[in-house]
């Protein structure tokens, strides 16, 4: 599949090596050009890059921006992103405090589910850290990915793209579940510190 | 350390058998008596019964009760709670919907500490299930065991029945953090439908 990240951080390295790995395509769309073509010159596959507001290519969008910044992407795409299967991997929290934000919503995605009704939302990516996706696996299991999604096409489309990558995907319920991930992805940020493990932790369900 | 349960169900049996392998006394108050001493003759160890009702012995407390049965207990026990270390291992779930409760105070964890001021609420076993509680492991890993706590003695305490118990313990920080225990514990909890683990997993932060 051919999946378009919105944003040239670390997050967008850690998913995009996966899906490279996995055999799709990528493009990449930095808020600065020469941001996105570094990145893309970092990985390997077929991979392109671009500035946010170029057109999307392809079915999926990646929203690999902070949260505050996600209603202005969404401003940019009104209308575009209708029928796109949209990845919310954001975690609402105040970074300046490192406190989490309570939404009226419930969760991000909910909020980008009201504001972009023709998309397709999915939540994923939001428990996992940016160095572990690189990798693929901690302490030799491959890393869980929790989607919640309400759309059953997409979120298969998603869990098609984790499992294709080498990680595993959970099936998370309704995207009403994405309030308990990001709660979840808060607490695994905020448990670093205590467990001096630098974000190179994964939460994974062992059974 | 004296360790009284509130509560004679399959938390109870899964904590408390740790508790006694940790080399701790335990004494079971049911809300029936004999319900409370069948599962004392279950277990080995330094093991009493009793009833809901009866004074606590010891200096922690385990509120093994589901959370709609919680306020009734607080005010049973009123005032005699002060100075003790009360561990909350409930989650706030409507179970005829299975959907999570939003609560004001934010966890059940925060809403004990109103109720009962003098108490060292502790939030703590909400994420574990009672059969793994029972084996100490999953897939050959030790459970972990998120803790929070306002009270730093009170979590000490907690934190070395846990860590002398075979269990691996993991500080999530002050009392404010059971807001995302209890997410994460309601998750858990969906995740078993989808998983098909039976309330066999437990949730470990790898690194």
């Amino acid at each position: 599949m051919d999946i378009t990240f919105i944003g040239s951080g670390n997050m967008t390295r850690g998913i995009a090596t996966r899906a490279l790995a996995g055999g799709h395509s990528v493009t990449i769309l930095g808020h600065q050009a020469e941001g996105a073509a570094a990145l893309a010159g970092e990985l390997n596959g077929n991979i392109g890059s671009g500035v946010v507001g170029d057109p999307i290519r392809g079915d999926v969008v990646v929203l690999a921006t902070p949260y505050d910044a996600v209603a202005e992407v969404l401003g940019q795409y009104a209308g575009q992103l209708d029928g796109k299967v949209v990845v919310d991997i954001t975690n609402p929290v105040d970074f300046s405090t490192f406190t989490p934000l309570t939404l009226a919503a419930g969760s991000v995605a909910q909020e980008i589910a009201t504001k972009a009704p023709g998309a397709k939302v999915v939540k994923a990516f939001n428990t996992t850290f940016a160095g572990t996706l690189v990798e693929g696996q901690v302490a030799g299991q491959p890393l869980d990915v929790l989607i919640a999604a309400d759309d059953e096409d997409a979120k298969q489309t998603v869990t098609d793209l984790v499992d294709g990558s080498g990680l595993r995907a959970v099936d998370a319920g309704p995207l009403a579940r994405a309030h308990e991930l990001e709660a979840l992805g808060y607490l695994h940020m905020a448990l670093q510190d205590k467990l001096g493990t630098g974000f190179g932790s994964t939460v994974k369900v062992l059974a």
